[in-house]
């Protein structure tokens, strides 16, 4: 018997592989002998570089770059086994994640640390890249990683503006004299869900400034920087992106993507999927696990188990969900290929318990859904 | 597809009533053309009268018997569809359910009612008895039983001797004239898996005395007055009860019963099985449903999953249990015919959230088992 295992990270509690091996290792109680084929997936978010790397025989990189506030950070990116193509979480080099929270603040926050990311991985010879722009802490409209590519962003007096989402306000000209060259030979794939607009009620600086440390005062301050930024870029590109979908996203970095790079966006899990060879590995499975911390109503808008039901499905293989705690509207899901969903808690009991013994629970639940699942076969 | 639902109690949150109907709403959301059988079960503790009323469509009567402190108490037995048949759980006359804990005193403490109980229903009609003799507050050697149905036990004086414990050590003759004489018309089917003997370190007062209020210094006054008891037992009726297994059950009434009764013991699980035909109803079953509040390694010792997994077993039927809480050791119960265990807890909470919304997590977990079951039908 062939069985995928193509868990989520439980966030807090096991990565991905991990949350694979606790799983293969419940269902190799039941069957020994079983075939298991583990793919530990992402939804773009945290974790994706790892499991692309994984899943690819690829290599991760660990470089040192200019955080969101300037400070040094330890960040890293990954290339794929295919040598050419590199996986980069800008939360890495420019996250939420690398501020304290008293320190959060959109207007100084730069996205340089990302560009630095996109360098390196030039020099290593890599000309695809696979970006994850989750979880960014900054604002600042991707001009910090434009910066860091080479591109001048000058002032009335012809200096080079600093970094962060308020100096936006202060470019007047956009000189790309200087601009990596080997962008030009680079296709981007961003992987992000967000539609939002550059600027306005819905672009990023008032949807996303707040959760990154913006007052109303800074909101108003970080849109009105992002719109003269788009007005410079239009005049420069021909391109608009004020109203533009998915030019918001990550503080408005999906625009310069949009503007200054040969990029197109795709949903996190899809490019998972895509890399990992998910279906091909699909092929003659009996059924598939997967599974992530949360899974409720919203898991339907393309997180992980949803990516893998739907892939399963095409080939008609039943998928057991485990997650560690289920919400409400888990009925959505089951249009979606996703067979049923099983609890991990195997009795009341706090949060913290239930995520410092995830894997052991992992394994038990894995072990009883393959003894349900098997029972109809053997009678 | 025919599916039997056999759950326990989930003590503190559903009968096994509410709990089987639980688990066929859950079924049902499935496969809403199922035919269910609901057979709600008990181990012969708590519920055991319910479950067999209900499945013999018999009847309960209510009536005020004097509690294990004398006091009035509002007590039922059961009358099954046969008419014949009394089931009677001693601890709704005579049990620690009844005493506030500090006022346990098994010196005192009678079971009286529980003989007034058999008397009502021999008035009845009632020729044959199940009785269920757990959670006794009462280590009387049976004898309040005994005085409700007229035995006479005198002391020096020729007086009838009190009730309770202690008393037992006054008594110098047992009279049985006035003993009813129906009792010798009728049949006792006692369920309980308490092997021990009436005295002695195994016995009832050394084993269960202190569960019951006993400190050491009444431990030892009841076990001296039980021994006076079954060396009168003895001289009257040959039968030699200090050593005699069960003889200690419930307070030493299951030595009662082997001296002055047609009496057999039966590990309750068996009885509730036998008298709610459920060998007949697992007939052509697809898979079984069973349950209960807590399940570990002590469940293969004669609790209600094990008793119908074994039943099942016979007929080749896959058994899936739910469980509020599933404890160490589970793997020893899959030999016993129990195919799956599944966790009713959706998340981690505290105990009192998982009691309050019991129904509704047996309902969504049943779904959950049964979609997962049926997968491997769909391929």
């Amino acid at each position: 018997m062939k069985i995928v295992i193509a868990p989520d990270s439980f966030k807090g509690s096991l990565t991905a592989l991990e949350a694979s091996q606790a799983i293969d290792r419940g269902v190799k109680k039941v069957l020994p002998a079983a075939e298991t084929v583990l793919v530990p997936v992402a939804d773009g978010g945290e974790g994706t570089m790892d499991s692309l790397v994984a899943a690819t025989n690829g290599r991760k990189v660990e470089v040192t770059v200019k955080g969101p506030l300037l400070d040094s950070v330890q960040a890293a990116y990954g290339i794929l086994g295919d040598q050419e193509t590199c996986v980069i979480e800008m939360a890495s080099a420019s996250g939420l994640c690398l501020v304290e929270s008293d320190k959060l603040n959109p207007l100084i926050a730069t996205t340089y640390g990302t560009g630095e990311l996109i360098q390196k991985a030039l020099n290593d010879g890599c000309r695809k890249f696979i970006l994850g722009i989750g979880g960014s802490a900054t604002n600042d409209g991707g001009v910090g990683m434009l910066q860091a590519l080479g591109m001048k962003l000058l002032d009335l007096e012809g200096k080079s503006v600093g970094f962060g989402g308020a100096e936006l306000s202060r470019i007047v000209e956009i000189n790309t004299q200087d601009f990596d060259s080997r962008i030009a030979e680079c296709e981007f794939i961003i992987a992000s869900d967000v539609q939002n607009p550059l600027v306005g009620p819905d672009g990023a600086s008032s949807v996303f400034g707040p959760q990154k440390g913006a007052t109303p005062v800074m909101v108003d301050l970080l849109d009105k920087a992002l719109s003269i930024w788009a007005d410079l870029v239009e005049t420069k590109t021909g391109i608009r992106l004020h109203n533009k979908a998915g030019a918001g996203a990550a503080g408005g970095i999906g625009g310069a993507f949009q503007a200054f790079f040969s990029a197109e966006t795709k949903r996190g899990v899809d490019i998972v999927i895509e890399y990992t060879k998910l279906g091909e590995k699909l092929h003659g499975a009996h059924c598939v696990f997967t599974g992530e911390g949360q899974i409720d109503y919203q898991t339907a808008s393309g997180k992980t188990p949803m990516g893998v039901a739907e892939e399963a499905k095409k080939q008609g293989i039943p998928v057991f969900v485990l997650a560690g705690s289920i919400g409400t509207g888990i009925d959505v899901l089951y249009n979606h290929g996703i067979t049923s969903i099983h609890s991990l808690v195997n009795a009341p009991m706090p949060l913290q318990e239930a995520m410092e013994r995830g894997a052991e629970f992992l394994e038990v639940s894995a072990e009883q859904v393959m003894r349900t699942f098997l029972a109809s076969f053997k009678k």
